[in-house]
């Protein structure tokens, strides 16, 4: 294993989160918010782009934005380090971006070290979905899970409702030439992500780096109970088609059902909608949001199936309807073996508290991961918060994560 | 008993309600929309007035525009019967205006059968608190349940803003009069007032008449449960706190609550408000309102203080807090025996199918039971439907109970 001056590394990666979080870099002093093709965006990725010629890497950019850098010519085999830019509407400093300035002081350290190994940079182009409502957009793009009438008609700008099309043709770009965004992966021989975890498995734990394994995938749905508005006051116990009892019963069984399918399957129920919300009327319908996940494929379905089932017969049973709708469903990701065995190693020898865990939350990875093999690394956010100015994490964990990865990409040549 | 030509009765109360349902007497085609010192509750007062002048009372407007009408001098004994004729915002045609409608058509009984019963009519000013956003203004005027820094100051017009006291001088009143409302009770031997039922017991149950013996009182409440927010994906079950499964036990608590409470008792929770209510956000807090109501004091006020201590505790067991805020909390009303019984002997000479019940609803009988013996009649309303142009009522039933509160009033001579 290569030793590492970890001061330095941390210096040098707190410095860069300093810069970006700067009034260059971000369309608000009060939380980090930059968007795909907005001029602190642009700012950023100029950021990167002389950073990473200054360590010798021809730096590019895709036919709609995604940065690429690489340390040897186009096509020639590399191994893949990066994350996303863009951040949350109500953004911090460090989810994604502190991804993509590890990454490049794993090229720093590659080149000042004198590894020499073959690397490649990205930073994927509106990962937070921010600008245009679409998660993972630059890498979904890449990886040809959109569809041209999806970027010229379906995905529009949250902030002016031009369609990603026209933006991306006004910001410079030819966005006609999407399909060849696969290019991107022309070469590169595996990919490491890094990413603050975005819960508190890791500071609860008190571990500075989580090794992942799989990727949740999830069910995104609705259930929505009808019952009969009526009166509060003149409407008698037995006479009621309250819903909310259904919707009680249903939270109670979602968080049974989760905890017993194990395997890191979660259940929340995060929006209630009741009509008409009034304090003094029986709501006559409920609205409640579903987001089930896990890395076990069947188990999670299951629970989302199982709550589907359980919900109309609590209805039933009360004289009332449930309807389940899935909004979006995503499936889970198994990562590499070869590479996680690689990080799990690099990190032993370093003789820091680091766990072996999965990701709960989506990331750019779950689209290389189609082609390319793949793992991630997790540092420890402060309480587990995330999108949020709150946002805090430790840049001698970022530091720590870049040798860790330095050590297994040099492992794996 | 006196015998009464119904259809004769039916046909005037729908030739009422028709009429008041024209242009001259909403705001809105959409649905009955009449608050005070509007033009169109201008026009409904001056209806009523003309139609009662023809009968040979005397009419005249308390200090804020409550109307009265004797068929006596002030001050001598009289029987009142009355409601009000104010709407609620996107109301319906029989909420109110039809206990008005049926105590005229007593009036008119009254009149035409010669039997010379000294009567008084009320209609309250803003029952609905459509206006002001105060409900029972009116009777609470009279009865000097509020106080004058509310009427120049608080109670100010959902639509502009502008203060009660200054609606009311603007509209030729003197609202600096209002104490002397109380006034209009004078003489008063004892009160009676018709209403749509506003649940759906009578209709559910096959009675055309409901003789009420009781007005619930309430708690109006709010509970805030205190969880963490975190991400829906990323938090193992064993690392959340979800205000949710607080909120979920109490619902279904507050349920069995009311259920073992029994003598009518009921709880709703008609308000779920979440934040941040996002799919994939694990809620920070959440608030629900309570509506606990009953006719037993003590039985009522037992259950909010029961769900409120099961809140915290259910709260606690899972790490969380909560916290429960009364906003509004009115006690119960007994009526009185005496026109109870009248009332109840009257509906047996009908041979038509009534039921005596409580009322869970408010109505300005509350204010008026303070100085006056006091009692209520229900009629069914279309699948308990009230406060929606949707509402629908049979004029039929108010035609038979014009008749049983003409001869409860005629036996308590």
């Amino acid at each position: 294993m290569v030793a590492i001056e970890r001061s330095r590394s941390t210096e040098r990666i707190a410095s860069d989160i300093e810069t970006l979080s700067g009034p260059d870099y971000t369309l608000s002093s009060e939380a980090i918010r930059r968007y795909a093709y907005t001029p602190v965006y642009r700012n950023t990725l100029d950021y990167f782009t002389r950073a990473l010629e200054d360590l010798g890497f021809e730096v590019y950019e895709d036919p709609v934005g995604t940065l690429v850098a690489r340390n040897v010519p186009r096509g020639e085999p590399a191994f893949g380090v990066g994350s996303h830019c863009d951040s949350n509407r109500n953004g911090g400093r460090y989810d994604g971006t502190m991804g993509v300035v590890t990454a490049l002081e794993v090229c720093r350290l590659n080149k000042e070290l004198g590894l020499d190994l073959p690397l490649q940079l990205i930073s994927f182009l509106e990962e937070e979905g921010s600008g245009f409502g679409q998660m993972l957009l630059g890498s979904r793009i890449m990886a040809q899970r959109v569809t041209e009438a999806e970027l010229k008609e379906s995905f529009r700008a949250i902030d002016d409702g031009r369609s990603f099309w026209e933006h991306a043709e006004a910001a410079g770009y030819e966005p006609e030439r999407w399909q060849e965004s696969i290019r991107i992966l022309d070469g590169l021989t595996g990919w490491i992500e890094m990413h603050i975890e975005q819960a508190r498995v890791l500071q609860d734990t008190g571990n500075r780096i989580g090794i992942v394994t799989a990727i949740a995938g999830y069910v995104h749905a609705d259930i929505v109970v009808h019952g009969r508005g009526d009166h509060a006051g003149a409407t008698p116990m037995d006479f009621r088609l309250d819903p909310g009892t259904v919707v009680a019963e249903c939270i109670l069984e979602l968080e049974r059902l989760a905890r017993a399918a194990g395997k890191g399957t979660v259940g929340t129920v995060g929006e209630i909608e009741v009509h008409p919300s009034i304090i003094n009327a029986i709501p006559e319908r409920i609205r409640f949001s579903l987001d089930i996940r896990g890395i076990d494929e069947p188990l999670f379905r299951a629970v989302a199936q199982d709550i589907a089932a359980f919900a109309e017969n609590a209805a039933r049973k009360r004289g009332m309807s449930a309807e389940y709708e899935v909004r979006q469903t995503l499936p889970s990701t198994a990562l590499d073996e070869r590479i996680v065995g690689a990080l799990t190693a690099a990190a032993e020898e370093t003789r820091e508290p680091f766990m072996v865990m999965h990701s709960g939350a989506a990331h750019d990875t779950m689209c290389v991961a189609d082609h390319v093999p793949c793992a991630m690394v997790f540092v420890p956010c402060k309480d587990g918060v995330s999108h949020s100015p709150y946002e805090d994490a430790n840049p001698a964990d970022a530091g720590l994560a870049a040798e860790i990865i330095l050590n297994a990409i040099a492992a794996l040549r």
